[in-house]
């Protein structure tokens, strides 16, 4: 392929082995392995899934989940509290799908009884630590009030509980991350005790990609929804996730310019394809992604001492070493890892394969 | 319009007093006006430039410049590195209207010379602070040399030198932003007299919104070519550039859930819509957008003591009090003032009018 402008490359070896290992990883404990589309957001790539023994999903819209109904999948959840607005486009979708919607709180449950006329499953979303939605975890008297509302629902199901601990994130060790994951099922089993004096035993959705990585007992869950472990990214490595040979995605940018003496090299790849996702190094320095070189099978490991210090809508700065300085020419490309491969393949909307297949997303024109 | 997901309205009214506005100033000052159109990216807002006598524009990249040479603009300046990669697209571009390209290294200059064939206007790009892209100004001689060789180029032409103070953007107050801007033009007044021992007097070519948004004065300036202007932003209102009156562009959104313990609603209206840009209030929250309602003519002023505090793939956390949370409904719509136009322009890919018109921009499907 002839490169002319950023262009987002995918292996798909690498993508193929993160499909497989958390597949396996979901049987071995017994889980519904049920992935987030929101970090490939292809159809393509769901078929990798479909090979796989996926068949149910997970999405963060309406408007993904009628593409990928669109693509022969049956069974969706989408994890993102119903919008209103939206009404008509789920009715329509949950004639001919498996439908899960996710609701937390009163208001969401009435709109959804009174309007979503075919039959439904329905989540409620629990906070179990992250304090970005859902009902606090602590809170077991309103919690049980909204599924004994849904149980009684006129014709929707109860799903269970779905809890995203996305504080995972911000974790500052391996330790750190799993220390999360059992404090939230801490707090999921009191509730399910308390629940079960009602007897009600509900089911567990969870699914950050850093807990599903690093641990390996997923006791007290009953379904996993990962979504960015397709993929990875310069985070999740960060974060002890995945090694720097499982990111599956780079962004081949041309280098358009160089500045010898701060050591620099400016490549055309910005903000529009990157996204402005950053992590701060142990310095302090914010880093917008990693740089390597491709070879003959894909690319290579990171450059050392080396990385995009900052993004303008259509430039990128690489800060690197005297010698990478001297050595990178204008007119060649480098391939950036990504901080966050869910946003930079939302701003792509498509990918090339190493054997340049392209492969489309929801977004493609 | 009934609005069912995140949609970028856009104030006409408001805009075509921005660009009046500018014009205007331009005008007075007898500089010439070479709006960038990388913020607005659209064939039909550039025909309010081209109501307004604008005749010569500015863009980001090969792309850009194609679409806006299709809708009829026959002079344009890519403000960027040239890309090598795409020499095919430059020189079929070349033939059909003026375009002019920015090199900033005798790389750069012996590529164009060898090989984009039609003729060409050939920027070379001056840094006077920002230190992202360009040869320092302080460097007369290298700038000297290259400025010789542009000259005897071929049958390129010398179109003069580009500067983007950038640095104003991280300016504190509006006199800082004068102070930078005077700064520069110290020093491109000394790379002037320099450069007329040698019998050569340069066209002087800047334009970041914020210097060009608060001086009334554009001596020693020849052509000005600010961008954001055309819709303005938070940050740009931050910055002292314009009025919160000003801002054309608000993204309205669905409220989806609220946390009324935290004072916090949550909206369908996230990174992928907004972008992650931010700015940092006085107490050093981040801040990724401000929080408008909607009336019969537009919109109101942000609200007070409420803004995006984070944002996910597609959620936005807005923080704001117990009054308004109790207020506002789920279900109901409010306007996020983008923090960074450009951006969330590019991220949203079309607007809608107040009227109800859909504008469509280069990335539109």
């Amino acid at each position: 392929m002839k490169l002319k402008r950023p262009t987002l490359l995918l292996d798909k070896e690498k993508c193929l082995h993160n499909i497989q290992k958390m597949k396996e990883k979901a049987d071995k404990n017994g889980v519904k392995f049920r992935p987030h589309f929101k970090t490939h957001q292809s159809a393509e790539v769901g078929e990798w899934f479909r090979d796989a023994g996926v068949e149910a999903i997970t999405v963060s819209s309406v408007t993904m989940a009628r593409y990928f109904a669109s693509h022969g999948w049956k069974d969706i959840s989408i994890a993102f509290p119903v919008n209103f607005a939206e009404v008509d486009e789920i009715n329509e979708l949950a004639k001919t799908i498996r439908l899960n919607l996710l609701i937390e709180s009163m208001e969401s449950f009435i709109f959804v009884e009174d309007n979503i006329h075919p039959k439904i499953g329905i989540y409620l979303k629990i906070d179990a630590g992250y304090q970005r939605t859902g009902i606090a975890v602590e809170d077991h008297e309103k919690i049980l009030v909204l599924i004994l509302e849904i149980m009684h629902a006129r014709h929707h199901e109860f799903e269970g509980l779905l809890l995203h601990n996305g504080n995972t994130y911000h974790a500052k060790s391996v330790d750190e991350i799993r220390q999360i994951h059992t404090q939230s099922m801490i707090k999921i089993k009191a509730l399910k005790d308390f629940l079960s004096l009602h007897d009600i035993v509900p089911k567990i959705s969870s699914g950050d990609t850093p807990s599903m990585s690093i641990l390996n007992d997923f006791s007290g869950i009953d379904e996993i929804r990962p979504g960015n472990f397709v993929f990875y990214d310069v985070m999740q490595q960060k974060l002890g996730s995945c090694t720097f040979g499982d990111i599956a995605v780079a962004l081949a940018c041309p280098v358009v310019a160089k500045n010898n003496e701060r050591n620099e090299l400016v490549i055309y790849g910005g903000a529009i394809h990157l996204s402005k996702d950053f992590i701060t190094d142990n310095d302090g320095n914010r880093i917008f992604g990693l740089v390597v070189f491709f070879d003959k099978t894909g690319w290579e490991e990171p450059l050392e001492n080396t990385f995009v210090k900052s993004l303008s809508q259509e430039h990128g700065i690489i800060k690197t070493t005297p010698e990478l300085v001297n050595k990178i020419k204008i007119g060649s490309f480098v391939g950036i890892l990504p901080v966050h491969s869910c946003l930079t393949v939302h701003q792509m909307r498509e990918f090339y394969s190493l054997k340049n297949e392209k492969i489309t997303t929801y977004l493609s024109c």
